[in-house]
């Protein structure tokens, strides 16, 4: 029977990037599609991001964020008008030149993000202070070219969240840039289970236009970063570029103050290499397309009914009755080659004792549990699960957390326990690119709540007055 | 101060098209984008979607659609492989040639609709008739280019979703295709109030290869039809092209069977054209981001404590207490552009006697009502509200549904009584190529549930075995 027979998953220890690409195939979440660098998001797949999508909807919206629908295309000449921007993404842009055989009199691009087409709108749209703020997301798709391409980290087409928000002040557009920070970080921390650090990026790491970029830092499993999402206050960098004007309460015209942040399918890739292990995904049970898994042993009545109470009576879970006529065995790796948390498996021989089997995903641990049991156990294995996997992330990237003072010990450190390491930092552009030639790594952020003290550059040696995490990052 | 006078609406029997471009703007649905034939959907036109995604993503999901995200490019040759379909699309098709400087080696189309990514996909992973059915649907951009511009109905980009299933047999994938066709009308019907008549397409208008095309169509207020969803089934037209076989159980391979189905933003379209009139929007209490609007006639306390009681009480429904500190007339007139089904006043002389003012969106009827009767009042009123605008847009089909029994009888109803005309007719591609030169029309589908008699065909006394209905259309 086809498919019966599980693909091998290369042992995440042995080549961490062939475990990476044989567990996002093996658990079905993507295949790769007929154009170099895109990807094809299977149900499962889809089925997390659309989970990531619910939670951090909602929390967009409690803070009065509302949701819209801006053009794919960008006209060149627009674009072209900011030039930082444009440096930054023209080498990557998909451009559409031509519509059935007619040339098109203007080239337009395949947005990279839309900071201009909303800079555009905003310019017709504000006229007082009183229009502002407006708060604005969209859930879409965006075009960067690759050259490479790995699953949710590197595709030229990508799947995110932007946010573009418009003020009439600069303290509320930096208090908005902040408060976005704030809901991504809680977002990985409680809701992906991914512990990160919160901080500014360095003046070579931020966003082409912006005045401040403000980033949620995770550690992979293997000691290499990931940024896991932006938050970035452009001050009136694009107002004045696109002439987004407003009258303030006094009749004076001001340049208004933007702001622009997003999250994207990349966190799916950050998840994986936050938890998964050798035999598949581990995924965050607030996230995962099935939080239960009931497996049947037998297909009899009894066990069905069994089966089909335990189900109604934990409906408050995505919870699944594997109902397919694969084996036993398979279904049980099935289960944990998907990452679903909780499995339970009904067996007769289990059921002579009022028992069904519980196990969890992440330790496999394995448990009897009499049926009057089995609510209260899968709610706290499903919060002990949780608990356990941050725990796990939290505990490699502290061991994987240095300091260093000069550019020789960072390199070694490299070699040895790769993972985030402090340095005293000039914060000159020009200083990290010499890192960066260097070593083929970059800054990652500069950490709130980490002492800034005075120092001298670990690479330049000249006066540093920064504390920043530096990375080989994804 | 800015924008507290709303534009004038066109009257909607002076130029329903001047009317609509009035309503679509005014009610702030949308706004153009800077390429031509394509909107910015502002947040409450998006809103609107929003709400259309939600619900008919559970009626998919009730019969186990799955949804994926395919990428935005189709490469050239692949795309080419379908005869039939290419030339449906190949004049509107917007095409990727270069990437920064770099002119690729192939063509790349953006999406009109996914078929045959969706195709090449399946024709890897189906193997046995045991990984069927596959039923994908996704929701997202299209792209097809438009001369003219008008929003919802023809842009260049448009949303919508596409559902694409695969089966192991014939009878299956004919059932699936009509399912979906009954989630769409019931849809139409039901939460959009927009009556629609089930139907299949004839030759002519069939989607490119397709065998059979279902429709559900609409009558709009003006008596010009439009086309509400689609769904097609394929036969093995695609399998063959593709090469999508799967092993049958008796071990031999058969070409598999598909369907596709999609409805659009053209929807948000119908609603207006369906309900709203001079005063602006009237939207369907199911879909309107806000279902009740309070607005309060004074800002005293009082008055606020009663709004914000009233509001925690009608909790079940969208609900908004408008806090701008626009005029209460600008805010009533806001309410009334907005299509707001139910509107609540808070004043105080009706406080005096313990009342408030309920009036509905639809009649425009305005009722003192207690405080304790508000929730069983309101409650009563959206379900009023929703039938009559039912009704209104079933009467107006019905005084505009005609028959005729020659081309001239045909073309003299297009003058007078512009609507839904039934017509015998022979069925053939070349005589409706006839009737669409003669008369700028074409058929809109051969209803369910309607005698097909024989007869002689309308245009070209052929006999007929068809009743078809013929309409102008958007």
């Amino acid at each position: 029977m086809k498919k019966q027979q599980l693909e091998k998953i290369t042992p995440r220890d042995k080549n961490f990037s062939q475990w990476y690409t044989d567990v996002v195939l093996n658990a079905k979440l993507v295949e790769y599609g007929p154009v170099k660098g895109t990807i094809i998001f299977r149900p499962y797949g889809y089925a997390i991001w659309e989970n990531i999508q619910k939670i951090l909807d909602l929390e967009f919206k409690k803070i009065g964020v509302e949701n819209v629908y801006f053009p794919l295309l960008i006209p060149e000449s627009l674009f072209n008008k900011e030039k930082s921007h444009i440096e930054g993404f023209a080498p990557e842009m998909a451009t559409v030149t031509q519509v059935g055989d007619k040339i098109l009199e203007e080239k337009l691009f395949i947005r990279p993000t839309s900071e201009v087409l909303m800079a555009n709108f905003f310019e017709k749209e504000v006229k007082s202070y009183r229009d502002l703020p407006l708060l604005y997301n969209q859930w879409n798709n965006v075009m960067r070219w690759e050259k490479t391409t790995r699953p949710f980290l590197r595709t030229s087409e990508f799947l995110w969240q932007e946010g573009h928000t418009i003020h009439n002040n600069q303290e509320e557009a930096k208090k908005l840039t902040l408060k976005i920070l704030e809901i991504y970080s809680n977002f990985a921390n409680d809701v992906l289970m991914i512990p990160v650090i919160n901080g500014q990026k360095t003046e070579h790491e931020k966003f082409a236009g912006a005045q401040e970029t403000y980033t949620i830092e995770s550690l992979m499993h293997d000691g290499q970063a990931l940024q896991a999402g932006t938050s970035h206050y452009f001050g009136n960098n694009f107002s004045k570029v696109y002439d987004i004007k407003f009258q303030n309460n006094e009749g004076k015209w001001e340049y208004a103050y933007s702001t622009s942040w997003g999250v994207s399918t990349r966190l799916i890739g950050a998840i994986i290499m936050s938890h998964s292990d050798d035999s598949g995904l581990v995924l965050p049970s607030k996230v995962s397309p099935i939080q239960v898994q009931i497996i049947n042993v037998q297909n009899t009545d009894q066990i069905q009914d069994v089966s089909t109470k335990l189900q109604q009576e934990l409906d408050q879970y995505r919870i699944n009755i594997d109902q397919s006529d694969k084996s036993f065995g398979f279904k049980i790796s099935e289960a944990e080659i998907k990452g679903i948390p909780v499995r339970i498996e009904v067996g007769p021989r289990d059921l002579e004792n009022g028992q069904v089997t519980i196990s969890r995903r992440d330790t496999k641990e394995k448990i009897l549990v009499k049926l009057d049991q089995v609510k209260t156990t899968v709610e706290a294995m499903i919060k002990a699960y949780d608990q356990n996997i941050y725990q796990i992330a939290l505990d490699n990237r502290e061991q994987r957390t240095s300091h260093a003072e000069t550019i020789e010990e960072y390199q070694k450190i490299l070699d040895t326990n790769q993972g985030l390491v402090l340095v005293p930092f000039c914060g000159e552009i020009a200083c990290e690119e010499d890192v960066k030639k260097k070593t083929s790594t970059n800054s990652r952020c500069i950490p709130f709540g980490v002492e800034q003290t005075k120092g001298k550059c670990f690479n330049c040696q000249k006066d540093s007055t920064l504390r920043v995490y530096f990375a080989r990052a994804y």
